[in-house]
């Protein structure tokens, strides 16, 4: 593996050939399989890009799912001050449990037990964020040669964490003209017997879609009918636009177990806190003590998130006030507004209208840019000319669309509309009957 | 893998024959093979005891690696100003890239540099503690399939991490009789053509010894002979008492490479805040890109520690004053020498006076204590009747001695000496004629 050419070499002073040594002759470190395994998707779409931005139109990144990265979405005071009292009172500077502390375990607990799905502070792991959590889940339920079933359009973490553990993914179809509702069809039919998981990201990166309750009882079937445990992706949970409901899914099955993972990050808006957590629920006794315990032995790997986090979290989770929660999703519907009213009179860009999260998938009508290729060629051009960056949603498995993230200041999000326009205007071909009739 | 019996079953209305798919009858979800690969040595010993203490003597625990449980070693002001500082910056609360801001990494790089091993920025991976920084030099340097050469006596997180990974841990002998310095024959013998890395511990958990300039070089020679690259554990750097010098292990050779592990736990007494790095130390170029763009990789996995703690970590290595880190070292030499000379006197004990660290070792001469068959039992009932508890060292792969941490109260300390010098007392049976006749 390491090495080209050995010889053979004595060591000690034996001359007993069974002690005779291999040794290597030269330096040969190489990086190991997982490590070359370990492939970020959008790294290696982002990074083949030839992003110029237009030196006369300053950046507009629309790209990055970090809701700090402008400033408008401050965390609310009471989080930072929480912190502070925990850093203050000298008590979470030692080591936690691997699973975290009891209390803050049972302050997650007690914020996300509901009467049809109860937890306590044992059902509660803490982790290193949410990426965490989901790498734990995915851990603990999957061996190398299973397989799990990821959404497409999808985060693509799952697919970097699976891949890297030598676990196969099959992507299962959300269905745009259905509100990236889960095509369960297709779903179901990649079920085999190597199938270990089921993620169920909801609401949705990148499609900022919302399940109904409908919908989920429908996955549900799907799950128990083939006996798959799910790993819910609830990373965005409750962050959904008024007249919509977020629905967990635990609650809604008395028979499928499931891993809900989430966090501080998005809700709270500290994503770099790396705050995590899995909820286990499992009323029908499927997970049994196998899957807790595995958790169990995976954290103490590396022994759980940030002390002075976890002190602050029973503050943090029970004091935040409720208008903090209602003006990040405000601000977030109507930057959503106004980001699909403008592009939905773009010709050529089919956007979907979210009801959560902070992101807008749009479509490209790619035949009428003959410009481009793909969605990738689309939105390096749209950094070249219109300084406005927007991820591809081949990074998510997904081409001919874009993906927008609408956490930025709403002149931002304005001007942004304004170059999309333009920048469709200029490559925008109508299909002229000629090229019409060649296509049929 | 998931269940015993499968029955075939339609899917859709299609009657093709390839079309059926195998379906799992019954629920069986069993946890992944490497959670249960997933071992923690010491849990395992410990769990495995009955630790009833005396109910007439308030319990002493010596067994904690963590100096912040009793509150008699704080961490600095400054450090805990650093924090504070950063949360009210605003600044990091968002992603920081999953390496570490540049602006950390540089800070570290900063305060490990020297002219025998200058680090960069680009040298310094911010990890979620020491023990993320060793499962990712584990990772990045190794495959299933291969193996490790870890010291014995040792941490036991190297094996739990190698084991899970299905990598094989050879043990090197550490010498008590020469300040357990390795035994370089040893050593030398367990490689082979499989053989990835070599960690060196050093200052040493569990033997509080620290390496000497000469013997460093004498281990960097075996690893140059044989082309092995070096994950240097060195969490305990600089922690050494008066009149001994530590030296790192990076600025003594030119042509090793080495991944120096390190972070905030114990120099800054901070454990609880996951704050850790790999220093990257490749000066003959043997590492190459493809190691460090693997631990970038690895690194994307969990996205760096948390962003609070990294945006201190400026203010942390450079405004911490040099009397912080003397009252602590002083502290722990003045408990080592306490505990040594007061051990050394007792019949049957060969405590080994450590030169840093937080640790003593203490030999049993079990064949002077027919009471117990081996080191467990001997601290098992150290605790039912003296309500003391040290670690045994099977633990680390090392019987028939125990552990004591010596960042305990002084008082406490001296009970607990005293406690023990009773216990042996009690059961102490010198050798008789007979019996020494019996033996031979």
């Amino acid at each position: 593996l390491y090495c080209d050419t050995y010889v053979f070499v004595r060591t000690h002073v034996s001359v007993n050939p069974a002690k005779l040594k291999s040794h290597r002759q030269r330096w040969n470190v190489r990086p190991s399989e997982m490590s070359k395994k370990t492939l970020n998707p959008i790294r290696a779409i982002v990074d083949g890009m030839k992003l110029t931005p237009n030196p006369e139109k300053p950046m507009i990144a629309l790209s990055i799912g970090d809701p700090t990265v402008f400033g408008n979405l401050p965390t609310d005071d009471t989080v930072l001050q929480a912190v502070k009292e925990a850093i203050d009172s000298h008590k979470y500077n030692g080591y936690a449990p691997s699973v975290g502390y009891q209390k803050s375990r049972e302050a997650v607990a007690n914020f996300y037990s509901c009467p049809e799905a109860p937890l306590e502070g044992k059902d509660v792991i803490l982790t290193s964020g949410c990426s965490q959590a989901i790498e734990l889940a995915i851990s603990v339920l999957c061996n190398p040669g299973d397989n799990i079933l990821v959404p497409r359009p999808g985060f693509s973490l799952y697919k970097t964490l699976a891949v890297s553990m030598g676990i196969q993914v099959k992507f299962y179809n959300l269905l745009p003209e259905k509100s990236w509702e889960i095509d369960l069809q297709h779903l179901e039919s990649l079920i085999d017997d190597k199938t270990a998981c089921l993620i169920v990201n909801n609401p949705s990166n990148p499609c900022g879609s919302v399940f109904t309750k409908e919908h989920q009882h429908k996955i549900l079937a799907v799950a128990s009918r083939n006996c798959i445990p799910i790993l819910a992706d609830e990373i965005y949970g409750d962050m959904v636009f008024p007249g919509c409901d977020f629905q967990p899914l635990a609650p809604l099955s008395s028979d499928v177990p499931i891993l809900s993972c989430g966090g501080l990050a998005k809700r709270w808006l500290v994503p770099g806190w790396r705050m995590g957590w899995i909820l286990i629920h499992d009323r029908n006794y499927i997970f049994g003590t196998g899957i807790r315990e595995g958790l169990v032995k995976l954290s103490q790997r590396i022994l759980g998130p940030c002390t002075v986090v976890q002190g602050a979290l029973e503050s943090i989770l029970n004091d935040t006030p409720p208008e903090f929660y209602q003006g990040t999703i405000s601000f977030l519907k109507s930057n959503s507004e106004i980001c699909f009213s403008e592009l939905s009179t773009v010709p050529g860009l089919n956007p979907v209208m979210p009801s959560g999260a902070m992101y807008i998938m749009v479509g490209i009508e790619m035949e009428h840019f003959p410009d481009f290729q793909n969605d990738v060629e689309f939105t390096e051009r749209l950094v070249t000319e219109q300084s406005v960056f927007c991820l591809p949603a081949t990074a998510f498995e997904y081409p001919n669309f874009f993906r927008i993230v609408v956490t930025v200041p709403e002149e931002m999000m304005i001007e942004a509309c304004i170059r999309i326009r333009e920048f469709c205007a200029r490559h925008y071909r109508p299909r002229s009957q000629d090229s019409h009739e060649l296509d049929q």
